[in-house]
């Protein structure tokens, strides 16, 4: 598999000196893979730190800016980031008003930073923590006890980033953030597989003519495999799977998210039947965003995230962001 | 090849229905195919309109809004829009200060908007042109006499865009569009095919191990294959070429674009190997975009444009933009 790429040993700080370059607003620490925000700590806020493993841009750097995260700690490819990373971020961006820790639920990740919130809090930074588990496809997965966090950690991220930003104390922001996670669903699909740079070779293998449905952002196993769907046919499935599971009773924000290599021209068919199919089922959609969020690196396919959003946090998701991959209002 | 569609025959119409849903701020007329700014025409302001085969989103309409394109209109895949859309789009847009067409420099697309040109000046409407020809890869190519435009107008679209914005009349926003077009210079490179959904597979042959060196958006052949080179060495190629030829004497604006199915993680590595080779060549970037912006498809590769700005065309480029694939300072 070719990759514009040097060596596969270096993409993640090669990327990161990419970052730099771009972003002028961020710093960027190479050496230890920290990106925070230029301005951090800002005076009276919350710090909000998240991060994963590498393979999932924008997520988390991307997001990283005014109304969402402080700081970003990416790890390598599809491996968490270590709690040194986490601690150094948390010290960076703490103002005195505590830091949030916003996880996705792989078990290395939850791990690591559950580690580095102690370490933190003997440093004297006062600390809580979110995990992220919005996907419905599976319960336990390859890399997870429990549900996987995927595409609701955006929600969580700006919406808890605004409410940080209109100077919610800690326990408010946090709560904000659980509430988000509750209230948001996930269903992925992929038409192809991965590649990470290490293996140098697809992570796993799906025949032509199918597909693989409930599938996760690292290529670890969905649901079931099926013969070629339609857009029509898989925004039914996805659909289906996310408002069974959520029952919303109100209007949800939506997030029609690609995998990486699926082009924006089918992104946006899809989101035309992952419209109707909300519609159909009775869901009101008050914002769409559709493009490469969350993805795993050169997959093909896609996903769904539906947030039930009432009035204030309708109002946490107008409100202005400026990172590198979300900007508006500012 | 396996595609998030329903049928290759609607892909285009499907796509519009869900730009639609997504952005309420357009008014996208799906039966006759033009997206235009749901405020146009704006009193007093030149209107832009620009458009040309689908296939390369978010080009053109992910740049209708505030301060870039007043109307898009997307043809067929690779496939030139018809005059009939560009007169609609002339007339939507145009509050009797003029309108501008942004036309890519492929033989369909300049042979019909300049039909449309002369279509909307029965019409009652003044209407400037300005053709975009920036990719010093190749001289002549499959679907254009002279230089190709690809990822220029993106600069094109955005500081006559802001020209406009500000109240400049038609013929200096035309000006300075022909101006930053002969200010810009474009490379780009494929690692794999793109695939079009009415053809169903490849539409050219790159063997492992191999990439084209001076690609089309649409896959149509460039300088060169060569053995598969690392990411420095891809740099270097394509800031060479592009230095040679525009001999910049001040900073410019740089574009490292994805082609569609190459990952953010290594767009963003290949960032710095083209800060690194400006630098060498004692070129300053002033600003740097990094991204899927002009696309080819499902193609993996990437392309390099930069364009040299002044202090007013900075400014330019630094003022507000509003459109869904590019937005700040609103």
């Amino acid at each position: 598999m070719k990759m514009l790429i040097n060596v596969p040993e270096t993409v993640v700080p090669d990327a990161l000196r990419g970052i730099a370059a771009a972003h002028p607003e961020l710093n960027v620490d190479v050496a230890t893979r920290v990106v925070v925000r230029r301005e951090a700590p800002v005076e009276g806020k919350v710090g909000l730190v998240s991060g994963g493993g590498s393979g999932h841009e924008p997520l988390h750097a991307g997001f990283v800016g005014r109304g969402m995260l402080d700081a970003a700690c990416p790890g390598e490819v599809f491996t968490s980031p270590v709690p040194d990373q986490m601690t150094r971020a948390a010290a960076a961006v703490d103002s005195g008003a505590g830091v949030l820790f916003i996880i996705k639920n792989y078990t290395g990740d939850v791990l690591n930073f559950e580690m580095a919130a102690e370490l933190a809090e003997d440093e004297g930074v006062q600390v809580a923590t979110v995990v992220v588990n919005d996907d419905v496809a599976v319960t336990d997965s390859l890399y997870t006890a429990g549900r996987r966090g995927t595409g609701g950690t955006l929600f969580v991220e700006k919406l808890a980033g605004a409410a940080a930003e209109e100077g919610a104390p800690l326990d408010r922001v946090a709560m904000i953030a659980r509430q988000v996670n509750e209230r948001c669903r996930s269903f992925g699909v992929a038409l192809s597989a991965c590649t990470t740079p290490a293996k140098g070779s697809p992570t796993f293998d799906l025949p032509p003519g199918e597909l693989e449905l409930g599938i996760g952002i690292h290529g670890e196993p969905g649901r079931e495999r099926r013969a070629m769907m339609t857009s029509h046919e898989i925004a039914d499935v996805a659909v289906e799977a996310l408002v069974e599971d959520l029952r919303p009773d109100g209007p949800v924000l939506a997030l029609v998210n690609g995998m990486g290599a699926t082009p924006l021209l089918e992104l946006y068919g899809f989101n035309a039947e992952v419209h109707r199919a909300l519609g159909e089922r009775g869901v009101p959609v008050v914002r769409t965003l559709v493009g490469n969020y969350v993805t795993s690196l050169d997959m093909a396919g896609c996903s769904v995230t539906i947030c039930e959003a009432d009035e204030d946090l309708l109002r946490l998701w107008d409100a202005p962001v400026r990172t590198p991959a979300l900007r508006w209002g500012c």
